[in-house]
């Protein structure tokens, strides 16, 4: 996840005085606690870039600003490291100490961000320790022109609420993590495999595939499209290896067994998932599909409401997966199009379509949702891949994901 | 063209009672003389099938029924022969001789036409020999429900009428020429070139470039798909030479160069030229560049309304490219959308664009009234094709049109 370019990160600042409790809320929002988080004032002066992982929201840049809060900086200093940053900042978060209040700090913060339309989001941290009344939310969303968002970095609380205020205030034109462009360098072939069957629209192709075909342009690469029966024609009429194989999730078998054990191989629904939400999210929830047992129940949510064929993918073919690999009944309820339940706590599992027609942004709030009550939420394309016994290979691009199978 | 798969000819039938001039009308349709005009009855009393070519509807299957017309056959064995011509039958054409007038022969065939939901078009022949009363043509078409247009095989008087006819006609699913499949075999490679510019559509492709690398998978072939700039290390990493080389008009100077003189090599717009509308035509178009002189009026269609950008093609290079072949100045008119004038008298030249907006049906109408007023029509990726001098190369996959280029 290094790798990702910096362009395609949602670069987060956070601001907030001395104790406000910044460095323990990045770390909330990280599930990390590399970063030590500790009450005695730093010593660098520099805002720190650290490049992290927000699951659901993806590769993030979180911005750091330790270093130029209302103690570590005084006067012009500050304003021009605080410039500095905002000039970066695709989002800010500011963050209010209950014991100190709204200060002259928060406000000129507010104003600066404001000011260059930049999407704002502001939390009360300290909510297990602070008695925060209403009235006293009120007073200061009235003098900053915010809803302030209680949380607690501590006990988590109203982690995931803020994670999910961040995905639907995120900039418009940010695109997240590519499709494929950073797993690959200039010059490499991409084979996509491409078959063409009933469910495929007439004289073209689906957009997943077209955008990877575009994104691998992007990158100064070269895409080999092919269905599955000329894949191995294909794969030996060129002089140096793929880089990557990427093919239709209903025909990973077939692809795995004439693709050669050294090439990295995925599936469109694995690149969209990774796209369109976050993959070790999707991870955990396929991992989860061992857990469930005979009547339990499944939620599958379908993003539009495309013509079914006799062997539907979502209303046919997972079901049955399903239950073979639980060796019982399950209860399934299927939503599709623009609905998705927010109470989830009735079902042990989500199985998500591959959101080709829904966007990041809607994506992104519903793994939130899931993640919020504790459901796990796979995709079809790694369900597909799991229940096939080939998610192993699938991830093989994606060492982070792969690592949480071994978990 | 000979090539030409038969499920994409338009079939057509022929029907009319002896002397109708069935033989003559193909003749006129196809401006061909090679089907000998007779009034000696035939001695053969099967349908004869000709794969023809009429401009501009493109390939079609010509069904001559002259063994089974009112003569030919009679009874059990002309129904028989009937049924047998309407089970292949796209679209119907019955033809009216003035002398013997409306008859059971022309009743019995478009009752079973109707009866099928046949597409059908009616003709009265010979209208230069018999002067046909309105009165009487009215009395025709409601004795068979149709209206039924006056023609003369022998003077062309209402040829290009019928054509026009015969394109709004026929079925809806009928879609003539593929975009590339017959002219590639099963395990073949065909080589993409994809340029990423400013008018490329964000995240995507545009339409022709799916639509062909769609129609490469149905034929069973294989697509390297790249910008012009890694052109050259795609085609060395191959290890046999692809079958064609499909370049975007714009760039093809640079991937003329860059493509092995043994290497056939073609544009987008000439490959939608020929899907959308008919190569011929256009081609002649396109010599006609040569004969404008300064001050003619030129006629610039557009099928869509896109976005304009600073050195658009419609508005800008075109006559840019135009001015310096002619040497002066040209008058230029624009149209664009779905409005095409039916008066294109004034116009030297019309240059359309590669109607990725437009269906096949519209474009055939357009290039039909611009050859019914003798005004020459060339699309863009042929015009610009010749005014760099490439037309010859451009064509080289397509024999026919290429002929045209030394008439």
């Amino acid at each position: 996840m290094q790798d990702t370019p910096k362009g395609s990160r949602l670069h987060i600042a956070i601001f907030g005085r001395r104790n406000a409790g910044k460095s323990s809320l990045i770390n909330a929002l990280t599930n990390q606690d590399i970063a030590l988080v500790s009450n005695i004032p730093g010593t660098t002066t520099d805002p720190v870039y650290k490049a992290m992982e927000i699951l659901p929201v993806g590769p993030v840049m979180i911005i750091d600003t330790a270093g130029i809060d209302d103690v570590g900086e005084l006067g012009a200093l500050r304003v021009e490291k605080t410039m500095q940053v905002l000039n970066k900042t695709d989002l800010a978060v500011v963050v209010i100490e209950p014991a100190a209040g709204l200060t002259e700090y928060e406000q000129n913060i507010v104003s600066e961000v404001q000011k260059r339309k930049i999407p704002l989001v502001g939390v009360i941290n300290k909510i297990d320790q602070f008695n925060v009344s209403v009235d006293l939310i009120k007073k200061w969303n009235e003098g900053l022109g915010l809803n302030l968002l209680p949380i607690s970095a501590k006990t988590r609380q109203g982690i995931e609420e803020l994670k999910r205020l961040i995905i639907t205030s995120a900039p418009e034109e940010w695109e997240g993590t590519p499709i494929i462009g950073d797993l690959i360098d200039p010059g490499d072939t991409v084979v996509l495999v491409v078959p063409i069957d009933l469910a495929a629209p007439k004289g073209r192709l689906i957009l997943p595939q077209v955008q990877t075909i575009r994104d691998i342009l992007d990158h100064d690469a070269c895409s080999v499209v092919v269905k599955e029966r000329e894949l191995k024609e294909a794969l030996e009429n060129l002089h140096r290896k793929p880089r990557l194989v990427v093919t239709d999730s209903q025909e990973f078998l077939k692809v795995a067994a004439d693709t050669p054990d050294d090439v990295l191989l995925t599936s469109f629904s694995i690149l969209m998932a990774r796209h369109k939400g976050d993959l070790e999210t999707l991870t955990a929830g396929a991992r989860a599909i061992d857990k469930l047992k005979p009547h339990d129940k499944v939620l599958i949510a379908e993003g539009c409401t495309h013509h079914r064929q006799a062997d539907d993918i979502g209303r046919v073919k997972i079901p049955r997966w399903l239950r073979q690999t639980v060796g019982g009944e399950l209860e399934f309820d299927w939503v599709s199009g623009g609905s998705f339940p927010s109470d989830l706590s009735q079902y042990q599992l989500i199985v998500h379509c591959g959101a080709c027609m829904l966007n990041r942004r809607e994506m992104l709030y519903r793994l939130s949702v899931a993640r919020e009550k504790q459901v796990p939420i796979v995709n079809y394309g790694l369900l597909i891949a799991h229940v096939h016994g080939i998610l192993r290979r699938a991830l093989s691009p994606f060492p982070l994901a792969q690592m949480l199978l071994d978990e």
